[in-house]
């Protein structure tokens, strides 16, 4: 069996580095290489997703030998939702075939018009799990870290700054 | 970007054969000819998927000739979660790679005991995507269809019976 329901590993990498930004001192960019080496990650790959929250919005970037990323907005303003729609995209899991308008015992698209409730199912379900994530802001994963490890990340955070 | 996040299109099939299966008249088998024609589905692929349900305990098979496809139990007490975990497996589409204990920042096993605040987000949201899908059967599929729908493919299945 192939397992399709999958996220991609992006989805960590892009929910740690944004509890790590939130860390940084107001307005202190950070640069990717101290991302990469904090958490052990390959450095072009995390450049892909972190390319993918800037574009979303939710990270700025700068350019430039001194460039590098901070949220583009305050922490208690991005939900985990935000990052993973923009890291794995926002397409729904389950896309209807509309089977039920094929084979000899086909419906007409006139019959139709009221969604399958097969499909009615499966949104619902989407809707549950993406108000889930929604529940939850990269501020509160920060709350959520224990003190130290704060404190220890903060530090990394103002030291890699040259 | 590639969408990873995806259902198979088994699930679709797996939930309209469920519930066509539960209009099939007390005992009746179902030959898997009459599943594919009535709903297009090319035979072989649909015969996976009808094994990933029987192997589930969901379905009843019947061999040889006269064979054919049942429900194994009441489809009151089949839910859409048991189909969509027959058909595309039960992990969870998000897997912690612990990335917390990698690189410069590595914390060790022992500082890891408590899970990852994010991991517990997105297994809450899994929790309430499947939750959803567990909250409506088969039955329920069925009762929301329309009733000229129920009774023609009533009379399809009657029809096949050889």
């Amino acid at each position: 069996m192939i397992q399709l329901m999958k996220l991609s590993q992006g989805v960590e990498w892009g929910l740690h580095c944004a509890a790590m930004l939130a860390l940084s001192p107001a307005g202190a960019v950070v640069r990717r290489e101290v991302l990469a080496g904090h958490y052990g990650l390959p450095d072009a790959y995390l450049a892909k997703h972190l390319h993918s929250l800037t574009r979303a919005g939710l990270l700025h970037a700068v350019p430039g030998p001194k460039g590098g990323y901070r949220l583009a907005r305050d922490p208690a303003r991005i939900t985990v939702l935000d990052v993973v729609e923009a890291i794995d995209g926002v397409d729904k899991p389950f896309v209807c075939q509309e089977i039920r308008q094929q084979g000899s015992g086909a419906l007409t698209p006139d019959q139709c018009k009221r969604t399958c409730a097969i499909n009615v199912v499966m949104n619902r379900a989407d809707v549950a799990w993406r108000n889930s994530l929604r529940a939850t802001t990269i501020a509160d994963l920060v709350a959520r870290t224990p003190a130290w490890i704060r404190d220890r990340n903060s530090g990394v955070l103002t030291n890699s700054v040259r």
